[in-house]
């Protein structure tokens, strides 16, 4: 239903290119705990190729050593949709543009579109400039000029642009018209600050292009929670150029979610903006990146994130499962994300059958049912199904007689030591596996570590798949926290393979306990994922006892 | 700068007043990994009531015992601005309003407020409903027709109003009429599926509003990354009546953020949504609430997030100093929040002297900088002092020497063993007690708790006042997910006595250690807060050990 769908409207043929100028590597890198060596930055920069953006800003090369190695290794790529933009100041007040080191290194960058920055704001042209409003323009077209004749297409970014025209409109669009008649091709009007309406956004952007022969864009920060918004107005009201970063990624609340943009204009503006096909890799495009920034990708991110298609209300699923374009904006896969129906405590038994059918189980209606009290009386003492996947196909699979006994818990037993002498923590744990006994001892920083470490010895002769699945995330959360340290606790532990996630989930009064249970859960979904062999049914009692100790697997 | 500033309007005093209606706790909970208990519902009732929002949408008394329970205690509380609203579906079709559960389970919800949710598209009512579109129309004009008459103020909840005007313009405004005639007070146009852009939504607001006597609201979802943008415009379009939910919780991508639209409606257009002065308390609002929830506040949040006036771009620091307007959309102080230049300390110190001049201790300023330093220090290892204001007071009066030392630490051990025959968690804690050494046991429902007790038992006979100190909440959170069970964890530890509560904050790669940190910290507070004496200073190494066991104070 893209496009045409409950939430868009009829895609018209007839809407005009916009451009996509992404500026992740560069304006998206301010963002605080973002930080890209130059390896990360071509990857990224590769991603964004790929999905089939216009314009990849690699950086401000005058600026850092990082950006111009960025720029000589990128000219080494092949490069399939995007062309390369590398960002700078225009020259200094009073001086030359033939001896500024900033445009010498611009055009040392080589790349085919230069983006100049300059100031549309008086405030900043009297305070933090200090120089004439004069001076100023002549900064703005002499720089630009000086790309132009080098061969340069030019981007001018209209600094602190939509302050400057509340401000003083006549001297915010006397800038813009020397960078035009200077020779720049496209200007980027900046709400550097991030405080504009959606309404002033598309007022302004109508105002500026209406008049001007050139291409209108623009570039907004989220500080008040309208970027997007204000991004799609300004297309509307006639910007042919938009800026944005992947995830939104951004210094203070971030730049627009280039991401978000580009659905929201093709799914329901009916623009062309990725060649075609492309959209329905956003979603994968968007968990890339996050990965090569080390950053989650947030759940909630709109389109692309993990909950974005994910409802618990259980009513909902079977009407979901009738009539899917009711309950979503837009069809899932457009967007190359997923429609997820969780299961919980709100939901009725077609949701658990649904969920089955997913996991290429069959239950019967009374096993479905008899699922759905379990469901309901483990998460009345804690648990929650519903982010916890991987235990709920263990539950599942576990009453419909089709999962393998990994292994059990005979007994473990975990010490602590705190002293000026040592600080230690050490596990216990006995297991049996099928016929077999194992015991084994791992060390770790504190209780829950040394947990895994002893269950993963005391496992690791008999499964070497367990070598390739390892744990990626632990949260504890204690349900209720008035009962103080001896309250319900619930621990939610994602694994990872070579291919992907799963969280399993703990519940009890200790939280050792509660991370045992998700410890045990989280690799025996592990060892049904690898396909491992469970071990011989038959138990006998008194095979010998395995002893894995601390150095043997380490 | 607030609303004057340079991202802002002036506000004009005509502007009308718009109603805030929170569905933190009906809608809001929808959000996957977001679960309430009754009592958490209740302080995120209070908290909103205290911020100053009008309404507050408690629940869905028909749906589950918990919300039941919510409004039941909820009449309780001494509400000062907030009144509550209860949620429910209008009536079956084919059915009376009489014998309806859940029009009875909202009237004995004893609200003054009721929020009625009707079908308003078409699809809906054919697909999901399966009933006429007149029944539908009856159902929606019974219902609100029975609450009126039972002296309810009614609002009424136009379900996926957006995609039904598109689909059906006619039967989607017969809908609203339908529940105006029976006497509806309020109509919210609800975005269900959240895939409305702000342009449209400003301009079905306006015609909706344009000709309709009642007072007509909005309820968007963030699903196109624009709810709150929507929201604004949809108040500019006319609209009087704006619901969203804390920090933007919600299922899928989430409500709207009920705080940027405050924000930017209060700062930028010049409305006044709060009682005067609340708008400086949103900033700890949200993570007073973020806390309740469990949930990270997200430091990019607009207005609200610890980035959301940050910036790394270190060329900016001195010209931010002269000229903070120049760089900020509002004046950060306007919504409680603060400007953080990374590199800079000055901020810092002076908050220092002013904590510490309200803690009644006089620090030279070299002192306040090395308390500034070592809380720098300490918050980047993980500690968090602004929710834990006991740990704060007692590490400022350690380095002004104004702490009595009660106890100190010689050592500890736990043992937790789990077995088929028992199940069972020790601790054993040695301290010094000025001259003395007390060992004590303690047993209790996994190793904190355990810890807890001896702890207990070993102060118990030189310390009488602590049996009126007792802990009340005890909260961890992981810090960096992905190091798993090795990460970083922090435990928030509040501790009452007769006259109130204290919150400390231990950080550890052990949760042990962590929680350690945190119950020798609340104890000795609470300890500080009776006058309690402290031990003869001088140390005698050889004094008889005090051993206390289990069975003597138990």
């Amino acid at each position: 239903m893209s496009g045409g769908g409950p939430g868009g409207l009829q895609p018209t043929a007839e809407q005009p290119r916009v451009e996509v100028y992404d500026t992740t590597l560069r304006d998206g890198s301010q963002q605080v705990g973002l930080d890209l060596t130059v390896a990360d930055k071509l990857r990224v920069a590769a991603a964004l190729d790929a999905l089939g953006v216009d314009v990849v800003e690699g950086g401000w090369p005058g600026s850092n050593p990082k950006d111009a190695e960025f720029f000589a290794r990128a000219s080494e790529l092949e490069w399939k949709n995007a062309r390369l933009a590398a960002f700078g100041a225009t020259r200094l007040p009073r001086r030359g543009v033939d001896d500024d080191a900033n445009l010498a290194a611009l055009l040392a960058a080589g790349t085919p579109i230069v983006t100049l920055v300059g100031k549309a704001w008086t405030l900043h042209v009297d305070e933090a400039l200090r120089t004439t409003r004069d001076e100023n323009l002549a900064m703005v077209a002499d720089s630009v000029a000086y790309m132009a004749a080098a061969g340069r297409r030019v981007v001018f970014d209209a600094e602190h642009f939509f302050d400057g025209y509340r401000a003083d409109r006549g001297y915010a669009l006397a800038v813009l018209d020397a960078a035009v008649e200077a020779g720049a091709d496209t200007l980027a009007l900046c709400d550097t600050n991030g405080g504009t309406l959606p309404d002033d956004a598309a007022r302004v952007v109508a105002q500026v292009a209406s008049s001007r022969a050139v291409r209108v864009g623009v570039h907004f920060h989220n500080d008040s929670g309208c970027a997007v918004a204000n991004s799609v107005m300004a297309v509307s009201g006639g910007a042919l150029h938009v800026q944005g970063a992947a995830n939104g990624y951004g210094e203070r609340c971030g730049n627009a979610d280039l991401f978000a943009i580009i659905a929201g204009l093709e799914l329901k503006r009916g623009h062309e903006l990725l060649p075609p096909g492309r959209l329905a890799q956003l979603a994968s495009t968007a968990r890339t990146i996050a990965e090569f920034a080390n950053l989650p990708l947030a759940p909630r991110q709109p389109y692309v994130g993990s909950s974005a298609f994910t409802t618990k209300a259980g009513l909902h699923a079977s009407a979901i499962a009738r009539r899917p374009d009711a309950y979503a904006h837009i069809d899932p896969g457009a967007v190359g994300n997923q429609q997820r129906v969780l299961v919980s405590e709100l939901a009725g038994r077609s949701n658990v059958l649904a969920k089955a059918e997913e996991l290429g189980l069959e239950l019967s209606p009374e096993l479905a049912a008899e699922v759905l009290d379990q469901v309901k009386d483990a998460e009345h003492r804690g648990y929650a199904y519903e982010a916890a996947d991987a235990s709920f196909e263990l539950l599942v699979r576990k009453m419909a007689g089709a999962l393998p006994e990994w292994f059990s818990l005979d007994s473990y037993r975990v010490m602590i030591e705190r002293s000026a002498a040592e600080d230690r923590s050490e596990a216990i744990v006995r297991l049996r596996l099928g016929g077999e006994r194992v015991v084994a001892v791992g060390e770790g920083v504190g209780p829950v570590h040394a947990l895994d470490q002893a269950l993963r010895r005391a496992l690791a002769g008999f499964y070497p798949a367990l070598s390739g699945i390892h744990l990626v995330d632990y949260k504890v959360r204690i349900l209720d926290g008035r009962a103080a340290t001896s309250a319900v606790t619930r621990v939610m532990l994602t694994s990872a393979d070579s291919v992907g996630e799963w969280t399993t989930v703990g519940v009890s009064d200790d939280i050792v306990t509660a991370s045992w249970e998700a410890l045990a859960e989280g690799v025996g979904y592990g060892l049904l994922r690898a396909g491992a062999e469970p071990p011989p049914a038959s138990p006998a009692p008194d095979t010998p006892c395995h002893l894995e100790t601390i150095g043997e697997n380490a």
